[in-house]
């Protein structure tokens, strides 16, 4: 199959060329994400996120957007949003799936459907105080692709793993990252 | 202060009746949090979440909800929605949230507000694939609370110190969770 008849909406160029800006430009790498978060009432928040910055300079995305969350109603909560751990799975499945399109483009295979479920378990036993010898979050997640494209089994299977291999989110899960809480 | 005027909007003594119950049944405390990503075109995808498992069976959300996400326009993307690592801050944001409006509650402490600045560092030479040494997510986060409430500086701190050490999301930022990705 010819790379020039591949499109899956990724501009591969572009990357690749920032890839060799940026070799010789590590300042400019330098992102910071941003978002604000306010309390509503009970366990309800709204959280926005609009600018950031990159490239050197402040960037924004084109709309502000606003994400509620809550409990749900058997944790006695109102359900207002999903649940904060729902929102580490949104993270997670969009961020592999980004890389998927990025890498299958930049292989020259053509997608045509990639679709993903998510499941995290978790022992509620650890936020509830309950026993100090299970973790608050989550002990095991598992994501099953289901991805139709035009290439074999092993290579669909080896984008998958190369997108794995490039993912922030996948990364900042599996690895511990240096978080640090203060009040102004 | 008496605990009695005392109303953040969560219901502390079902919390802690939950716990008392989950004590004796270790097998219900086991939940499944989901989510399904449908890949749209370029780096754009869409997740919905609406069912999960908990008290051993199958719950609902009050309704789905879909969240967009994408890359941003330096990215030669087109923003469609925030992106991926984004939403870690998103999840973050509402997970300590929660935990500051349930914590002050058992302490019978009135909250007025309660906002928080994130902010994510990451450099993107690691997703880009230019320098091996360079971690693909976030380097360090930083969250600001600013809150005003019934009580001392040394007493907030120690609420958000107790949502800290309870909180789902922080836990799985701060330290690895086994993830598995596989195709079908």
């Amino acid at each position: 199959m010819s790379t020039a008849t591949v499109d899956n909406g990724v501009n591969v160029q572009a990357l690749l060329d920032a890839r060799e800006v940026l070799k010789g430009a590590p300042e400019a790498a330098q992102f910071k994400w941003r978002a604000s978060c306010r309390w509503q009432n009970g366990t309800h928040s709204q959280t926005d996120v609009e600018g950031f910055f990159g490239l050197g300079q402040e960037q924004h995305h084109k709309t502000e957007t606003s994400f509620s969350a809550d409990h749900p109603e058997i944790f006695a909560s109102q359900d207002k949003g999903i649940t904060p751990i729902e929102y580490v799975l949104v993270g997670l499945a969009s961020c592999l799936t980004a890389g998927v399109a990025s890498v299958a483009q930049n292989r020259g295979i053509q997608l045509r459907s990639v679709e993903s479920k998510l499941e995290g378990t978790m022992d509620i036993r650890g936020i509830l105080g309950i026993d100090s010898e299970v973790r608050n979050g989550y002990d095991d997640i598992k994501v099953t692709f289901k991805i139709d494209a035009d290439a074999s089994k092993k290579d669909i299977e080896a984008i998958v793993a190369q997108s794995q291999k490039r993912s922030a989110v996948y990364d900042v899960i599996t690895n511990p990252v240096n978080v640090v809480v203060e009040v102004a």
